[in-house]
This record gives C-alpha cells, sequence and structure tokens, in this order.
C-alpha cells in the first residue's frame, strides 16, 4: 500500500547523465499558523516520516499568536510579545518548510496555492486561515472602529486609546470624548476585553493625571442578554462585576452607524448618538474571504465540512478551526469557532491526512469534547463552565489560566508554558 | 527697622468686641515653580522668619518638571514620573501656602494676580512663569506641530510616536511617513530630542516588527550650525554622532510651513516638501504672555531686569528665569535662559526679597556664574564645556548626569537626588 500511494506522485526527474523516474513525495500544504494549522503540523512532522511526505506550513507572520489572548494586549494588560511565538521555536524545521507569505488564492482545480510573490502546488491541502470580523454592513464599522484582531490590530488599539488619555490634559478645552471607549459586543471578545480594560483605566488616569469619573466605558450588544448562550446565573455575575468596575451596559441595543465622531444606536426605535474617540467592535468574526473566492460552498467564508473535516467533493482539501462549519446535532446549530474546537480539529486532521498519505489505516471522524468555556473578567476574576461545573471568580479564573497555559502546551510542550505561561495565580 | 517693616503693612481688623489695629505681615506671592520659582521659595522660607512674611507660592500643577530632562521624556527614553516630583514634597508647607492655580493676569497697579477662579493680593511678587514656545509666525506650527514644553505636551509626543508605528503594520498599503519625524531646530532641545530619538527608534522597531531602515529622521536648522554658540570641534561631535545613528541634518535650511502633511522648507531659494506625521518644533523659546499682557517693558515676554532682579520701575516685582532678560556685557547679548541662570537668579532673589521685608542689609547684585553647558546625545554620550573644559563621550555624559543630579539637589537635597536622580553611569 505504501509503494501504491508514492506511485500516485511519480515524477520525471531528467539529469545530465540520462533520463530516470523517481517518485515523489505528496506535498502537504498547510495554510495558517493559528491553533488548528499548527497543531495539524506538529502532529503530522510526528505521524509521517521524512520519506512519506513534504510539508509546507504558510503563514502570514513568521510568528503564532493566541488570539483568545488579544482582549489584553489590546487594552494593554498583557504585553503582546507574551501573547506571540516564533513559528520556527515549535515546529521541527528539519521535517516542515515554513514559508512566511500571505495567502492570496487558493485554485482547487490547479491544485496551487497563489502567494504575495510566488506559487505552490499540493496535493494535500489544509485550510485554517481562521476568521475576519464580520461587521454585518453596519455603516462605517470598517472605517473608524478598532478590532481586536491580531498582534497588529491589538497593539494599534492598546497606543490608540493610550495616546487619547496623553492628549487629554494637552488641550485647553477638555473633550471628554477622548476618555469615551464603546465596545460594540458583550459576547467572548467584548466581555473579556472589558474586563481588561476596567482594570487599565485607573491606570491610564494615574499615569496621565486625568480623574477616573472622567472615563466612561459602554458595551453595546444587540442580543437580548450579554454573553448569550452562557448560563443566566453566569451573565449576572460577569455583568455586575463590570457595571461595579464602571462599565454602562445598553443590552438590546444596535449600533447603526460608526462614525468620526463616535455611534449612532438604536433601542426601541429610539436613535441615540454616543460621542467616543475610541470604538472597538468585537461582535462578531466570519471565515476566511480566501475561501469564499475559491468557490467552496460557504457561508459568510466557513465551509460545513465532511465528518473528517475534508470540504464536500475535495477528499484531497481539508478545512478546519474558525473557517470550519460543524454543526453539534444536539441543537441543530453550528458549533461557535474556538480555540478548542480548532485544536481538536488539528489533531483529527494530521492522523487523517496520514491515513490519506500512506491510503493505510481508517479515518477518524471528528466529533468535538467541549471541555467548557471560561470568559475571563479582568486578572484575577471570570466565569464560566467547566467539565460541566459553573465556576466564578478566583477560581474559574485560576482555570481560566490552566485553558491558556494548555494551549500552549499542546504546541510547544513544558518549555512554551514557562516561556509564555500564565503564573499570575492569586 | 523689622517694626518699622511691619508698620508699613498695618490693617485694621474690626471684630465684636471694636475696633482694633493689627500688624500684617507682608504677603509674597510667588508664580511659578520651576526651577526659579521652587529655589526662590526654599531659600525663602529659611531666611525669613514665619512672623516675618507670609509666602504662597502658585504653580498651574502639583508637581514640578525638570524642563531640562524634557527631551527623554518626550522620546520615551524615561517615564515623565523620573522627571517630576511633588511640589508639596520640597517646600515647608507650614510656612509656604502652595496654591495648585493658573496665573491668569499680573494686575500691578492694583498689586493683584487673577488666578482662574481666584485673586491673590501680594506685597512682594516674584514672576518666575517660564518659558512658551516660540514659532516666529511660522504658518501651521501652532496646529501641526508637537512640542517638548512640559510634561504633558512631552508624553503627547512620546504616545503620537508610539501610536504611528503601532499603525503602520495595520495598513495594506505602507505609509512610510508615519515612520518619519522631522525635528525643527538643531539648537540645545532639538539635538538632545534626537539624540534620545535616535536610541529610541530601535526599541520602537522592535516593538512594532518594523525594519529600522523605514525609519526617516530629519533635523532642520535655520542657522548656518548645529548647536549655535557651542565650540565647532563639540559640535562636529555632536553632529557625526547623530549622523552616524541615522540623522539626516538639513543645516542653513528654514522651516516655510508646517501643514497636516509634514513641511515645506527653503534651501537658497528651493523649495521642498518634506511629508512626515511627527513634526516636532524645538527651535526657540520666548517669555510668558502673561508678562507681556501685565505691561512690563519686555522684549517677546522677556523683561530685562535691574541688577536686584526687580522689573524696571517696580521695586515690589521681582522677574526671574525664563521671564528675565539678564544681558552678557562682555558680548553685550542676552545670557540664553537656562535652569542654571534660573536657579542662581532665585537664591539672589530670596536674598534680595529678605531683606525687602525687613528693611535691613544690603541688596545682592546678580551676575551669572556660568559653570558650563553640557548637551546630551542619548544616555551615554553628550558634548559640552564644564569650568571652562571641552568635554566629549562618556565623560561628557557623566558631568550631564551630574548637573542633572545637582538641580535636584539644590531643591529636595540628597532625598530628593536618591528619589528621581541619574546614576545609569557606564
Amino acid at each position: 500500500m505504501l509503494r501504491n500511494s508514492r506511485i500516485r506522485f511519480l515524477t520525471t526527474n531528467i539529469n545530465k547523465k540520462g533520463g530516470c523516474i523517481s517518485v515523489r513525495k505528496p506535498r502537504v500544504v498547510v495554510l495558517g499558523g493559528g491553533y488548528g494549522g499548527l497543531i495539524t503540523v506538529s502532529r503530522l512532522q510526528k505521524l509521517v516520516g521524512v520519506n512519506e511526505a513534504d510539508i509546507t506550513l504558510v503563514n502570514k507572520n513568521d510568528y503564532h499568536y493566541e488570539t483568545t489572548w488579544l482582549h489584553e494586549a489590546s487594552a494593554g494588560t498583557l504585553h503582546h510579545d507574551k501573547a506571540r511565538y516564533q513559528i520556527k521555536d515549535v515546529i521541527d524545521n528539519s521535517r516542515v518548510n515554513f514559508v512566511k507569505n500571505t495567502v492570496v488564492a487558493i485554485n482547487k482545480d490547479e491544485k496551487k496555492i497563489v502567494l504575495e510573490n510566488s506559487e505552490l502546488h499540493y496535493d494535500y491541502l489544509v485550510v485554517a486561515l481562521g476568521s475576519q470580523p464580520e461587521t454585518f454592513g453596519i455603516k462605517g464599522l470598517k472605517e473608524y472602529a478598532f478590532g481586536i484582531t491580531n498582534i497588529n490590530s491589538s497593539r494599534q488599539l492598546r497606543e490608540h486609546i493610550e495616546y487619547q488619555f496623553a492628549t487629554y490634559n494637552t488641550e485647553e478645552v477638555k473633550r471628554d470624548e477622548r476618555l469615551t471607549i464603546v465596545v460594540g459586543g458583550a459576547g467572548f471578545t467584548g466581555i473579556e476585553f472589558l474586563g481588561e480594560l476596567a482594570n487599565r483605566v485607573p491606570q491610564l488616569c494615574k499615569e496621565y493625571d486625568i480623574d477616573n469619573k472622567k472615563v466612561r466605558i459602554v458595551c453595546v450588544e444587540a442580543a437580548p442578554t450579554a454573553l448569550p448562550g452562557f448560563d443566566p446565573e453566569l451573565v449576572d455575575y460577569a455583568v455586575n462585576h463590570l457595571q461595579r468596575k464602571g462599565v454602562d451596559f445598553m443590552i438590546g441595543t444596535a449600533i447603526k452607524e460608526c462614525t468620526e465622531k463616535g455611534i449612532i444606536v438604536a433601542k426601541d426605535d429610539q436613535m441615540e448618538e454616543i460621542k467616543a474617540d475610541t470604538v472597538v467592535w468585537a461582535a462578531g468574526v466570519r471565515g476566511n474571504n480566501v475561501v469564499e473566492e475559491a468557490g467552496f460552498e460557504n457561508m459568510r467564508g466557513r465551509v460545513k465540512v465532511d465528518e473528517f473535516l475534508r470540504a464536500p467533493g475535495h477528499d484531497d482539501v481539508y478545512i478546519i478551526g474558525d473557517c470550519s462549519l460543524v454543526i453539534n446535532e444536539e441543537i441543530n446549530r453550528p458549533y461557535p469557532p474556538t480555540a478548542q474546537i480548532a485544536m481538536q480539529q488539528g489533531e483529527t486532521c494530521a492522523k487523517n491526512l496520514s491515513v490519506s498519505i500512506r491510503e493505510q489505516g481508517e479515518m477518524s471522524g471528528f466529533k468535538p469534547e467541549i471541555k467548557g468555556a471560561v470568559a475571563s473578567l479582568g486578572e484575577h476574576d471570570a466565569v464560566g463552565v467547566v467539565f460541566g461545573k459553573k465556576l466564578v471568580g478566583s477560581k474559574a479564573s485560576f482555570m481560566k489560566k490552566m485553558i491558556d497555559n494548555r494551549a500552549l502546551y499542546m504546541v510547544g510542550g513544558a518549555p512554551l508554558v514557562i516561556k509564555k505561561g500564565k503564573f499570575n495565580i492569586l
């Protein structure tokens, strides 16, 4: 069987001494060095031998970042370097060819990846390109709102907020909207960012000689509750905690428009303008537009994959992470895109790839094993469910840090946990 | 004589039990908690007894800042809190009444100070309000250029530069002018700021994943040399040092206009636009507009004081520091305004005030004792003359730090040096 597999990738090499037929190894190309892509590569490099496959990982940056830690980097409570690490430090560089480049297009008919200034051919493709912000067509959000999207956007947001505080006292006529921060969305990212922001604001006030009372933090959420999908008791805990720290909630309120001056919201047909020099959009993600443009059947950039994580009709294309759609059959709705699922998919994907490459063994069906979800509320508080148990306060916060450390461990083992882990435990 | 002095400030207090005449102590009001004002107060509180005078110090902020350290705070190489200290920590609060307020006007005929929301009457006044930026009417500088003027402006400039670096990589089309910094003026402040900036830029590049080569620092100076007034050998050393660190000098080049996009310069009738998102104006200061508006004879807010540091025709008004003008008779030109002179004036002013208050003793004529001048070129390099000796490199840098520490010692003694002093000596 192993020989069979190789025969599929026969190629002709002609050297000066004469023609000869050599066997070409299958080329596996993994797009994206996020949770899904990195786990796939780190598992695959162990599962298949050096003679069995060529593995190439393509990523826009030479680093991986912890998407689920960006709310901290954005608020400035954790340095962004703590939330990223070099990809070359966690892959086997003798086994994996790392290409730092941006994916422009997937040509699935020619089995080709178009990069910014080169091309790559694949026999097996793993699409793990992650998500993009979804603005639902709300006017002005793309132009005026900041995002908690990646390292670049997070440190820009951190510096933008700091610049507003730094400028406040330089102006003769004080503009209080410099100190108003609107967060669009009370979902996971929005709530976690608010928790960090509430801790960061007093530091900024001290740094720039500003009265805390001048600062206003407003969270606008269109849904009828914060943290939709969470247990109501946990939602109450989170909202009360943030309110006590000075966050105003406008629940059941939709952002109609974002302008240079702030936002316009609507509730029960009442329109209101909130002047704010900082608007953060944290209310939704979609799959990657490259997936859409490649012509896979998709819903907002997410592809409903088969049980083996392959794109329907494309047995050579695996799609995992935020670009994939997996249905939770218990409630007949998609699982929300999380790091947890992406990493589990990476494990399954690597196993199934090795079966495909060897044409041997049995493919594994993917079934998410949801261990829980914990939303942090700043450094020492959180709410969540872990193994079916509701947790709040320092216990939840402890679990959250263990979850964060586990993500590091999954990719880089103990050395990475020691280097980047969270040990600020009360 | 002491009694005579008191009789001058007789006042009538009428209480319920009947009229009585009481003796009022002379009121000394010191405007400004900079180098001159603070030294005046710290000396005066020792020179005159508690029954001899009421001393009031008025300052905009509750802190003093080291004007001569602001280039570091502006570049971000020294935290602004290291460059300031609380005024209440260095004055005798049982002797001096500290008023945190902004001086709006001096009414010398009514011997009255108008503050933002109150008034103060004085018998003796010390004007030590410091300098303001002089833009020489160059269009757009006030609107678009940053200044190294005070704590507020310095931390705003620091954050502005950092925000440009933080934003660079978030934009699909890279705008290199985000990383272009123009410094107007190669005088003392300009050169010292460039020295810090040249050290700061590599740190910013590392923080924000930017290639050092993308950054451009340009210094534009209208005069035919950098550091006018300095020994040519020292000027060469400074310019070469900064050029090696990547600073472009445009000497003998005038800034014609500052716009939202950068500056327009002219040399030999050739006009050129330099696109830059950061323009820093460090090319000149003038006295305080309050001094001008009070009707003292002045040249750009600076009053040519008599030998005892009093405003001509106003024996009750002392003017010291950057608002005063003292002629260097050797060259028949004014001494440049420096912290060194301001502090020496503060000493003389306090002595003369005590003579005035007591109507006893002899007034001291002021004669600056110029010990030297050292311009820093970053943390470990400098150029200057100390006690007539030319110094460059680490020796000059050491002397610069000793000068900085001495300023702390003059006001707050050893405890302040320990708290805020510079001990980062190679």
